[in-house]
């Protein structure tokens, strides 16, 4: 290694090949490892994350136990589990012990993982910083439960397995104690440098945002220092599944349409629009090929770079139906109530669930909520809930369109005080987009990129549950009016009584009433209530 | 293609890899390719980068030709010609058709590029948007000239050849024109899908930042009107170049240092310290061995993970020298002074390159330059020119850590008006940062992190530059209201003169001298000019 380090530039024999994982590795900040409070945060929600999806996926309701201790200074021992149906024996090292290697990249789906990232990088920079490998045990029903320890060979990107045994039940080796035993799941253990803390940046608040968005899963957390938090299952529905879809012709680029030719086995240009898109149908591939004057029966690969262009052009043209829907999977305006009711225990929430919509081709459907009042601190601004297929954002607030749909709002129009652009009072705003394409700023998947289909979405979504809101705070602010002006006119008439009866003695009922009414009126002033 | 689309998700068998290329067309917007206006934006600035990375690295005065044409609706022609020393034939295909390929991403050296993904990652958006190949011409001094058309093969990362062959000098192949003719350099020529436009996100107004702070390059723009811009050579000295270091052992961590200790041939843990790390010498090897408890005689092979661990603290605690700074290139403040007077034609400017300092490990070093007056706009805000290892920053300024130093001097201290945090008036002010390791907010390196080390030297050095700006505009102030004074006396003098002369005529000279001196002071008064 010290060679070559002395030597003078000469640029064609320095050129090489850099492994994606060593480039992760030198900028592992954009992964959300910058430090070791937030690294924490980014391990778990690795994890929970990969494990929702697969519980999900098999439509399984969640059980996910996230348990840290702390082994020295800055140092914590992370273990995550779950009730998924597990990974076969093949796929483990390489999930955990490869970046870029995953099951939902090439898919058109919602789901809460994209790239094939997040928790092997979490494993290399467990390796980085403790010098350790990652352990992980996985278990499918009927099958034996494999433990693997697994290190990533950075240079190569490839998994180096250190341990690959089976392990009995009764095996000192088998993960989780009584409480948290599951005939099936993943288990993944590491230790990595870490500080463990509260507040807003915490795994704890990572875990109850989650549980607000999942209200079908049930999450336990251990603390270092023992404490155990439970977040509940409220509900038993998982949501309806999303179905993977193909793309659309409105969403595809050139270079990727003549990709998709080339594979292709179609034998007709016709069928090869029919097989590769959705919402093309035959009426509507021959439409495209005729707007495009090539001729439907053609084999697709003897079309020239000119003619996809050309035909790409005319499928953009050519009207189409929306993709379908059924590819989103929002939780709903139930769950919505029954996630903030469970953790927040607000006075009042409000939900709504619009219809899916479309930018750049990609479905996408955007939920709101808003929680007033109760155990809610009055104090300062709201608190923000952001979620993208489900999984909470809790950096880069302030360059996410989430805040951008809040801030435009004019949320004094119902009855919700602002400081500038933000409302104030005991609120929670809860915004969740999902999409089978969520367009994040950076790779860390931390904040929404503001296009304005979707904004225009969100805002038009927290307008709905802000005028519920208002008019509810309205309603409640004249009850209590009235209640107080209840309550004050019995006090008076207690006081009154007397002076009542004293008056009763002295001249005509007309007379009396006036004074009544006088002694009334002197001293009830609505305005003061 | 379309076949496993229909089927029920399977977790096991639909587990695949994903190559870097893929990853990032899909994500391209994170190396800033996320318009058509910004995306030849960061053409240009890959391929500049490259080119002055390496004519500075083979000391040759660089010259930068950068012609546009559009071809089409949101489709450029792009072309950029540089005269550094060219490149291999081997490694042309690799270094403008493969991600993650380069010869900087090893090196502990200030660099503009440091992935090997700026100028490939370019290829492909060519190719993902219009469909078409680049074309590349490299042409060593005394060699022939090669040219290559490249494909990237995404599902690989790997590139196609489509075209090898040698052209002559008077071949039609042959790239440029007579008036811009290199014996030696490299030229890239690629269609994409681009917006030409002006404005302060522009091509123009990137290549005017650059010209700036590298006024040893001359720069032409060819815009799509055909119009020429030149950006003049002003200096021909090169700055210092930068040399390569070790790492530092207060910059390291475990796991690369166990990822050293595997790879080291070194005989002893003593030598393997001093082979390995900068600012280790023989007693500080020792030391840190002592430190450590362990044998400094011992094979750094036979170290088991705690005691890499033991020893990493120990070098960690061991006080050693800050690392050298010869690695630093910063362009100093005579260059800085020519490039804002050529550029801007301002009437003062004040520059300051500060002692290089060290952030976590990393030397860096910060330079600032304050133009004021002259050509510059009077109106409104301040404006901004942000350098990272000589390369303009353009975009998220608002999370860049040089608007953060800016905003934290107080500039009314020194006679500039501020709104909020902002100064105002005819001024522009330059902030660059050179460093071994820019750390970058994100991969499109488009705005630098806040790190206090960092905003610190900023700050004072901006503080140094603004105490001389606010001196000057003080003189000028004082010199302006005594030119004033005295225009208004000669004036006054003029007027004044027939009534002196009548005044002469009656009483003493003493008398006189009173009723002028009344005449005088009754109109004038200092306060009012």
């Amino acid at each position: 290694m010290s060679e070559g380090m002395e030597q003078p530039e000469m640029e064609e024999s320095d050129h090489k090949e850099i492994s994606v994982a060593e480039f992760f590795e030198k900028n592992r900040h954009l992964l959300g490892f910058e430090n070791p409070q937030k690294s924490i945060i980014t391990v778990t929600k690795e994890a929970v994350d990969n494990s929702l999806d697969a519980c999900e996926g098999d439509e399984i309701l969640p059980e996910i136990h996230v348990l840290i201790d702390e082994i020295g200074d800055e140092k914590c021992r992370i273990e995550i589990r779950d009730n998924a149906i597990g990974l076969d024996r093949e796929t483990i090292p390489k999930v955990f012990g490869k970046l870029l290697y995953g099951s939902k990249f090439h898919k058109l789906q919602q789901s809460r993982g994209q790239q094939g990232i997040g928790i092997s990088a979490s494993a290399m920079y467990a390796q980085l910083t403790t010098g350790e490998p990652v352990t992980v045990w996985s278990k499918q029903e009927g099958e034996p439960c494999h433990k693997f320890v697994v290190r990533i060979d950075t240079e190569k990107n490839e998994p180096e397995i250190i341990e690959d045994e089976v392990v009995g039940k009764d095996s000192d080796e088998f993960p989780g104690g009584k409480d948290y035993y599951f005939d099936h799941g993943t288990t993944i253990e590491m230790n990595i440098e870490a500080k463990y803390t509260g507040g807003h940046h915490s795994v704890k608040n990572y875990l109850k945002h989650t549980a607000i968005m999942n209200p079908y899963a049930r999450i336990v957390l251990r603390e270092p220092d023992g404490n155990k938090i439970e977040y509940p299952r409220v509900s038993k529905d998982l949501p309806q599944k999303p179905k993977e879809i193909k793309p659309h012709p409105h969403g595809v680029e050139l270079g990727i349409m003549m990709r998709m030719i080339e594979g292709s086995s179609a034998r007709t240009v016709s069928s090869f629009l029919q097989n590769e898109f959705t919402r093309v149908g035959r009426t509507s591939a021959d439409d495209i090929c005729e707007e495009a004057g090539i001729d439907s029966d053609r084999r697709p690969n003897t079309l020239d770079k000119d003619e996809i262009e050309t035909l790409l052009k005319a499928a953009q043209n050519v009207k189409l139906q929306s993709p379908p829907k059924d590819c989103l999977s929002p939780i709903g305006e139930e769950l919505i109530e029954k996630g903030l009711q469970k953790e927040l225990n607000p006075d009042m929430i409000f939900a709504e669930t619009r219809k899916p919509k479309v930018y750049k081709g990609n479905p996408f459907q955007v939920e709101v909520g808003l929680a007033w009042g109760g155990d809610i601190d009055e104090e300062g601004s709201f608190d923000e809930l952001r979620f993208a297929n489900k999984v909470p954002l809790l950096y880069k607030k302030s360059s996410c369109v989430t805040t951008k749909a809040v801030e435009e709002v004019s949320w004094n129009r119902y009855n919700v005080s602002q400081t500038g652009d933000r409302p104030q009072g005991p609120l929670y705003i809860l915004v969740h987009i999902a999409s089978v394409w969520v367009p994040f700023t950076s790779e860390g998947k931390e904040a929404v990129a503001n296009y304005e289909d979707i904004r225009k979405e969100m805002k038009l979504a927290l307008q709905e549950v802000g005028r519920k809101l208002g008019r509810e705070l309205k309603r409640q602010e004249r009850r209590e009016i009235q209640e107080k002006k209840k309550r004050q006119l019995t006090s008076y008439a207690k006081e009154m009584g007397p002076a009542i009866v004293e008056l009763a003695g002295e001249g005509s009922p007309e007379e009396i009433e006036e004074k009544i009414q006088a002694m009334v009126h002197a001293d009830y002033n609505p305005e003061q209530l």
